[in-house]
């Protein structure tokens, strides 16, 4: 509880400072980092209202014991047979929210939640999270960095399973098995497993399937778990036997640009220099059309959150921040190499979640 | 790519009846039901916008290989540097949707997918998508049910697992594993294995946990899978020993509820006459406030989704329509008891896809 109230003032003070009349939540990791939970969600409507002085749920009343035995905040119900018109009002008035003229809303909550919660605030603008919530959760405190870390060595141990298991005439699905029951007999819920071999490696969100691999293969391994509501998130590369023409030339350079970004990561810095470091790197060896995607991505509540290290982003980093560095370059009809860490900020630079090394991992195949 | 034609041309007649100019959806199942596929989903702007004479993607740039393999509509990019505004820009100008007055609005998108369009169409009118792609979703093909059979099938093979391994001394996250191990025998992904012990069974989403299963607790099994992309979803009761005080007449209740709303399903009625009729053998036996939700919901792609079995739904039910019937009594600190059963409405009535008794599994326990 006392984390719960140290959090809701620290977001009632980023409102204020925005000048936000109202914050939104649906159920999902906003609501989550807030309260240490979240109701069961679904096509039902589900919201936290919170304003200056009052807090209070738009809840089914299926999903209200449940959620009773998590928060004593004050919930308005709404049953499957009235709807949720009236709970919604009932809300909006215990809050104080009918007349708000600027409302934060959980960008990632369902298009009618929103849409049914502005549909009631005609002329009252909208903005998303970034500046309130959103910055909110970019550091992390040392509970939620110990978290991180045990999940980032559960993720560490499975792709070490996944090197053991590799061999030529298993499928992508069937190392992807290998990695989610590591992470299931750790108690751990699989996140995503991608295995992208040879050529589907070169697709960076790659749906890992029944392609067979073979010798030769070089095989990108992206995978992530959640332990303990903590995510985690590493790509490493395997190569079948021999390597295929030109690996380890792309293996090195995408190395050095992960050293690079995480050379300049400290306090201080814009989210861009991160970027520009480890992209600077890979255009400067003649691959910058081959790097596909931004370098880089938060990890705490979801596994994919603020700050987003892109060429655009103007966030400045903080210390007790935590984010991915994963640059790479993908050679169509040849093969994908992506490498990724999670780092977290100190007071004077970053340091690794992961204590695996990041050479290739090189299967031995019998001729 | 003939069912995607044939669909499309349906969603565009829906279009024109219904005096909607653009229908926009995410990724996600309405996307999937249309294409027969679905790009990876996360943060980033991902929309399909149709007309009547247009459709294009907004595409985030590293979905776009992959996504392509899956569909040869036009696909507006936008790279992580760049951010998508050109992107949603070209492609509103490409379907000639730049001045929709009224737009369906996918309402399980994200909420910044949505307000991000609607920004940029000040003063058009949002629906959302049930009388449109969701009418047309309702109604399932031959070899949809016949999919959602064969899902069916093995998550009775779940359940019959579940009662095989049920004993004293488990948690309700063990059984919870055993039927997870069935679903993924059989290479099906699981949804949900609501497992709900003694007291935990009058929460109706109960979240499955460390609660040691006892002797005489009656325990609420509730369990779906995906296999080959069709969803399952089935609940059924079992009790370790001696049954609660009480059991038997609730059971005999419930099991009286299902069969009275299997007893008006057919072609022609409104959706609320299946939830009076089970609701109303319910409160005529005295358990009215017990029954805390409604009595049904659509599956197809999704595990929920409409038709809704709901007090006030004036949908009128179809030949072909794919719905569960799931009344249930929740006596606090005492017990849940829940029977549920998908059936399918045919000429002139309803069948149900399990093959399992919706009798009590009575586990002997010894003394």
């Amino acid at each position: 509880m006392a984390q719960v109230t140290e959090r809701l003032a620290a977001l009632r003070a980023s409102l204020r400072e925005t000048g936000n009349d109202m914050i939104a939540l649906g159920p999902g990791p906003h609501m989550h980092w807030l309260l240490g939970f979240e109701p069961h969600g679904d096509e039902r409507l589900l919201l936290l209202l919170i304003t200056e002085t009052g807090i209070g749920f738009v809840m089914p009343a299926l999903e209200a014991d449940s959620a009773s035995q998590h928060s004593d905040l004050p919930m308005h119900l709404w049953s499957d047979a009235e709807g949720p018109d009236k709970a919604l009002t009932q809300t909006l008035e215990a809050v104080g929210g009918t007349a708000a003229k600027q409302v934060v809303i959980d960008e990632g909550m369902r298009a009618d939640f929103a849409l049914t919660l502005l549909d009631r605030l005609p002329g009252a603008a909208h903005v998303f999270t970034e500046s309130t919530i959103g910055r909110l959760r970019m550091k992390k405190d040392a509970a939620e960095l110990a978290a991180l870390k045990e999940s980032a060595a559960l993720d560490d141990r499975a792709m070490q399973a996944a090197f053991a298991a590799l061999k030529p005439g298993m499928t992508e699905d069937d190392l992807a098995q290998v990695i989610r029951d590591t992470f299931a007999e750790a108690g751990a819920g699989p996140l995503f497993t991608i295995v992208g071999a040879g050529g589907n490696g070169a697709f960076p969100h790659h749906q890992t399937g029944k392609t067979v691999l073979q010798r030769g293969d070089a095989i990108v391994i992206d995978i992530g778990a959640r332990l303990n509501g903590a995510p985690s998130d590493i790509t490493r590369m395997a190569v079948l036997g021999e390597p295929p023409e030109g690996y380890d030339e792309i293996h090195a350079i995408v190395e050095g640009a992960v050293q690079a970004a995480m050379a300049v990561a400290r306090p201080g810095i814009r989210a861009h220099e991160i970027d520009d470091a480890a992209r600077g790197h890979i255009a400067a060896a003649g691959y910058g059309e081959y790097f596909l995607h931004r370098t880089g991505h938060g990890l705490g509540v979801e596994v994919h959150e603020p700050p987003y290290m892109t060429a655009s982003s103007q966030t400045v980093l903080e210390e007790g921040m935590v984010f991915s560095i994963e640059p790479g370059i993908y050679l169509p009809d040849r093969f994908g190499l992506r490498l990724e860490d999670i780092v977290y900020l100190t007071a004077d630079g970053c340091e690794r979640l992961s204590e695996l090394s990041r050479d290739v991992a090189v299967v031995e195949v019998a001729q």
